[in-house]
């Protein structure tokens, strides 16, 4: 029996939150892969206790670097690469024999460390990718706040990029979304003020997941942040007027 | 007894793709309310064909104006927001005697319209709102390929702005999602063609939905599109390359 590779997206963290298709593929998978850094659960692992079955074999697969290596070396390039070339073999390989079901948290297509499995993947087996809720989208609702209205323009950024970079994307943008914010917290900060944009900022930590925290970006001090956490701007679109004297003339 | 508003995202459209929140209260709901066209049995209504409980009580929501008054006159503004006004007060009377579900396409905060029953109701009931997968998410996953890789800007645009503001969103991000298409559609092209990023645009009809299609952009002549149609560019960021060389001097 030829198998397939399933990447099923957990949502931002919260099991409730996953879809119906992935909650039934997680439950019934016999193996199970998932990304995590060396020593620790992993997210998507942890997202998904308890729904695992008793049979279901489990395929960590650990980063070999964290932040040993400079990000951009072609050292980091290289080791992540053979990483990769190698899970993306032994999948193919287990795929001979039966379904894999692959753990990705939020969207596996969007910054999701599965699509270097997937583009190594192509042609060599079947590959399924179930869509779930973005880490973002479970944060701008940990704040309780709309997030895009109207004609609003969501930027959604990484904190990674330059101080430069992001100034200019948070000026021309209405709405933002910062990911991998982290260490890189504090530059973050600092273009959102230069952007004029800090005022409307809120920093939300492990949105839908245990430990979940959120705070105006103005009333948290700490220079560094969690992994999972996302800065957001709401948007300020176009909306309709709730108008008294509208309801009036109405009438 | 008192009850509360849960307005719950139903996700693209493959009722599949629901989370298993959503999926529990839409079969558990007594009242369900949901905005349509007037005269259209509503996309909402019809991602939870077959799903409601036969005793349910529904409340279809008609919007008072389309397309016959210019949409950002006065008169556009006033009427809608009486519409809000009216639902707003007529939910929180029901409210009253028990749990209203509203269903939402997509994800409720993000460009929904329930946002606007949202700040109308605040201090006068509890209101819940349940993320869902947005449907951008389902239409990138429609076309097969990764959305964001690494330090990807991905920025959403609408179809409603204008030619120029399109122009320079475009020209400043590296993954593009642009919604509310429809009549835009030509006014999308002509400001991809003007950023270089044509030739990379993908047009996707109901992404998840029945009647699903995807195309590139440059392969389609039609003018007009479905209101549920998305305009996508993928990122092109920073991604390990997969050197067969590095692989051997690894070993
Ligand atoms: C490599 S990206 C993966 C994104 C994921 N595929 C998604 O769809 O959200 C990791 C970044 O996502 C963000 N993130 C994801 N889920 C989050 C959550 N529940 N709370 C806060 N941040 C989250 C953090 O900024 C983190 O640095
Ligand atoms: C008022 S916005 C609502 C967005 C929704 N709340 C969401 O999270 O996707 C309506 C626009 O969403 C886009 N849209 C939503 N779902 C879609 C789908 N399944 N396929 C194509 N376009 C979709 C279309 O561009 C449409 O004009």
């Amino acid at each position: 029996m030829m198998g397939k590779i399933i990447c099923v997206g957990l949502g931002p963290g919260d099991p409730e939150l996953m879809s119906v298709r992935a909650d039934r593929l997680v439950r019934a998978a016999h193996n199970v892969a998932y990304f995590r850094k060396a020593g620790r659960s992993g997210q998507a692992r942890r997202i998904v206790e308890g729904m695992l079955a008793p049979q279901a074999v489990e395929y960590p697969m650990e980063y070999p670097v964290t932040t040993e290596i400079a990000f951009d070396s072609a050292t980091y390039n290289d080791v992540l690469a053979r990483f990769y070339d190698d899970w993306a073999g032994r999948l193919a390989d287990l795929a001979q024999t039966g379904d894999i079901v692959v753990l990705c948290e939020g969207d596996p297509f969007f910054y999701g460390s599965f699509m270097h499995l997937h583009v190594r993947l192509q042609g060599r087996c079947d590959v399924e990718v179930v869509p779930g809720i973005t880490g973002m989208t479970g944060c701008w609702h940990a704040t309780g706040v709309p997030m895009t209205w109207g004609d609003d323009v969501l930027s959604v950024l990484m904190g990674t990029l330059s101080e430069a970079e992001l100034v200019r994307h948070m000026t021309g943008a209405d709405a933002l979304a910062i990911m991998k914010t982290g260490r890189n917290l504090p530059k973050v900060r600092r273009a959102l003020a230069s952007a004029g944009r800090l005022q409307d900022a809120w920093l939300v930590e492990r949105g839908t997941m245990p430990g979940q925290r959120v705070a105006r970006l103005t009333e948290t001090t700490i220079d560094d942040c969690p992994y999972f956490a996302i800065v957001l701007v709401h948007g300020r679109g176009r909306r309709p007027v709730a108008v008294e004297a509208a309801a009036g003339a109405a009438a």
